[in-house]
């Protein structure tokens, strides 16, 4: 499960940890296999009863074996892909787009920021890390329950989108604390070191900027992303 | 270098990668000693003339065996610490004051995003992370060399700094969107998982939070620190 060629043979993903496994139980994802330490067997009773499902008791050192991270007390759950098909932002709803976000860290967190602002889908291209990945989900904090990552050939999903506002992120564009955010639109993020490809920044319509006071060459790709976030969500609210 | 006791022993820490060991030529820290590759040694030529230092020539894979990172075409360089003494807000400044931010990738991002505004010194209580931690260090990009933190107990830092206005990130406070903030304060951050202590609560003059739009249950801190950093500059300089 650690090894993506596995996970895609066999349609299943890991998800380690209290939190993650919590928040799966409350999902529509399917759990194959559930291994818990006896402790969370017992405070879990009423979810297993509704998840119809019969945990293996394992310890916490199994779990450390068994697993990717450095300390787990609760547990380890097989859980079953799910097909995410692109879809396309509706009236007065906003997508995020990556353009190739290598860093699974980036990406969970990534996830988890548009959870915090209500935006439940994220266009990735295929070069980004894949949402799959025991970092990506453990960076999510569970919000991979709730937000839908697809993966496209992104300059075709933009072209085909019809969408007029396309937000990029650049060092060079208007400063998001005086641009009017449409109701709608995509917001599209780059790569880690080198940022919007050539190709997809023709399709921008909007590039912004986080004013910058100090010195720092550059943010984080998951602190822009809730910035701008944060920015579009006061825009579009105050309007 | 890597062990903490050893480092406060010899009073000097590691600095590795390009873009950290180039701020370091730029800044006032004291290169001890300099291992770079034949390509980074020809490339510096004048900055290893201005700060007047004969680098010893290694491999990449040397590099790799003596530091933390997992690639580093450039070099490594042992720094001398400085001596950083507790300042206060003066007119029209911030400080940031974090109460126990454990994760050093945590801190070395929240140095980052205070030099990308502008803030140029960090309050740390004696449980924050280590700031001269090789992770520290490298997930600053550089920006250590601009930002002074200083480790103080916080508490005492607080009430003896008479700044009017102490900024608190919680779940419950008025949104930063309609927060007045003062031209000058601190900004208090709280622990990863149990967030502002309820001693430093007391000392909070005005409860801010992030405005959450969707479900995901809290935000990392780094990225918090960003968000409210944000509307910070955004609201003193629309005054």
């Amino acid at each position: 499960m650690q090894i993506k060629k596995f996970r895609k043979e066999q349609g299943m993903f890991l998800v380690e940890g209290a939190k993650s496994i919590e928040e799966t139980f409350r999902s529509d994802f399917k759990i194959h296999s559930l291994f818990l330490t006896q402790e969370y067997r017992n405070c879990w009773d009423a979810e297993l009863r509704k998840v119809n499902i019969n945990p293996e008791i394992v310890t916490e050192d199994d779990l450390i074996k068994a697993g990717t991270l450095k300390s787990n007390k609760a547990g380890l759950a097989i859980v079953m892909m799910k097909e995410i098909n692109p879809v396309y932002p509706a009236r007065g709803e906003y997508i995020l787009a990556l353009d190739d976000v290598r860093d699974p860290g980036n990406l969970g967190t990534i996830v988890r920021i548009a959870d915090w602002y209500g935006i439940k889908n994220i266009a990735c291209s295929m070069e980004t890390a894949e949402i799959y990945n025991p970092k990506v989900i453990s960076a999510s904090m569970g919000s991979f329950t709730r937000v839908n990552c697809f993966y496209c050939n992104l300059e075709t999903y933009i072209s085909s989108s019809n969408v007029l506002s396309v937000y990029g992120a650049f060092l060079d564009g208007q400063s998001v604390h005086q641009t009017e955010f449409s109701s709608e639109g995509l917001i599209v993020l780059g790569n880690e070191s080198t940022g919007i490809s050539s190709k997809i920044e023709k399709m921008v319509t909007a590039k912004v900027t986080i004013p910058r006071f100090g010195s720092a060459e550059s943010l984080n790709v998951a602190i822009a992303t809730a910035v701008i976030c944060d920015n579009m969500k006061r825009f579009t609210l105050e309007k």
